[in-house]
């Protein structure tokens, strides 16, 4: 009766009951803010920046596009994949949050080349900023994050009980990136603004304005997102043969760890 | 046998097991941390900035000292009461985060009294930048959450239904509040830089490498926080008599709603 997500088709009748409604609603919500951010960026870059080349100076604009796909909008759907799919087979969300995250990782290492090639050719030194610190640290653990999935839910070979105690570390540590993703942005716009607006900041110009209005579609983006991901009622109903394996799966780590779950 | 955090007092034998030693190491590990983003606040406004005055210049430093003893430091430990007291009665931690979180809101007043008389004075614009757009909502917010925190589960009369409908959204918000909180003082931090030592920052001088230390430390801070506050198993145990409220509550909402939870 109810339809989560556009593509949430409906595979024979032993599919289990859709979810809410007011999820449809969060989810499309959450992509209005997406693609309002992509724009606003886009407008940004092209009406007050130069517009986008990938040779001379405007090589540096192709960074904070880059990065604001990749790493708030294709970061924060896969997220969302486990949500939108939620009656879907488990093995189905899963591929799609992974590749989801594959393709952030590849256009957020061609933003970041663009800045270092940006500042190489200017002669300015590499990664000074706390805009830069926050960013590599974000690329780095999102790496390092992306692998573990791949290799402990992914590829098989991971015991249950290995997977069941990495879970719980890999979803904390999918909403904290998306929020330090979120925030390393917001010290890029900041940071765009004050090198090139600084002086007439204070005056309210047309720029500042758009700019600051970017970096609060890009936080009700990200709060949005981490909202849906973690409101309890909304997790994925486990499937039949899911809650099965789960069962299994609760007696081993209960039988192997007894007296609590250090 | 095993101890959470400082003065958590076993009171009677009554009281059920005590939570893991991991907690109670995350949870000193939060408290250096915060500690030491607090040192490294004054090192920086003492060191490079002139010290703190409320008169003249020196007004403007009272600002990041407040906002980030209120909105982060002090913040980040109302969220912590509910973990450190956890095999306390529920009475006294919730006692202790509604203080916490009336104790930030008075010292993050005056810091944010402090900005908008030393913009005043200086003849700038208010609220003009990101930094403060972001500031500001917080503050709404902030103070939002706590009036409903005060009414719905401080003073007696909301009902068990509309308390436990509230929760969720109260845990998410205080949360996401941290977060934007720590998202803000990184915003912060990054314009005072550029509004000083925009010309130097790039040389990896000793202030610009203090500062975003100090973004890191404030980073950390929040994570480590988020990660206590929202691990599965580190929840409070309820206590017996909690307990048969709450399944009285259970029986309710169920009787109210049903056929799922909206």
């Amino acid at each position: 009766r109810l339809s989560v997500g556009a593509g949430s088709a409906m595979e024979g009748a032993a599919s289990p009951p859709a979810g809410p409604r007011v999820l449809s609603a969060a989810v499309a919500l959450s992509q209005v803010l997406g693609l309002a951010a992509l724009a606003a960026t886009g407008a940004w870059l092209g009406g007050y920046r130069g517009g986008l080349a990938w040779a001379g100076a405007l090589r540096l604009n192709v960074h904070p596009l880059c990065m604001v796909l990749a790493m708030v909008f294709l970061q924060g759907d896969a997220l969302l994949a486990f949500r939108v799919f939620r009656t879907e087979p488990k093995r189905s969300a899963k591929a799609l949050h992974a590749l989801l995250h594959g393709a952030a990782l590849l256009v957020a290492i061609v933003g970041v080349a663009a800045v270092f090639e940006a500042h190489s050719a200017g002669g300015v030194a590499h990664a000074y900023s706390l805009h830069a610190w926050c960013g590599l640290a974000v690329l780095v653990l999102f790496t390092l994050q992306w692998l573990l999935g791949l290799g402990l839910f992914v590829f098989p070979g991971a015991g249950w009980a290995l997977r069941g105690r990495y879970r719980p570390l890999h979803v904390f540590g999918g909403v904290a990136l998306l929020a330090l993703s979120v925030a390393t942005s917001l010290l890029g716009i900041t940071e765009m603004l004050l090198f090139h607006i600084r002086d007439t900041y204070s005056k309210f110009p047309a720029e500042g304005v758009l700019a600051n209005t970017l970096g609060l579609l890009l936080v009700a983006f990200g709060l949005l997102v981490g909202y849906i991901v973690t409101r309890e009622d909304w997790r994925r109903p486990p499937l039949p043969e899911e809650l099965a394996l789960s069962m299994d799966f609760k007696t081993l780590t209960e039988a192997e760890s007894p007296g609590g779950s250090q």
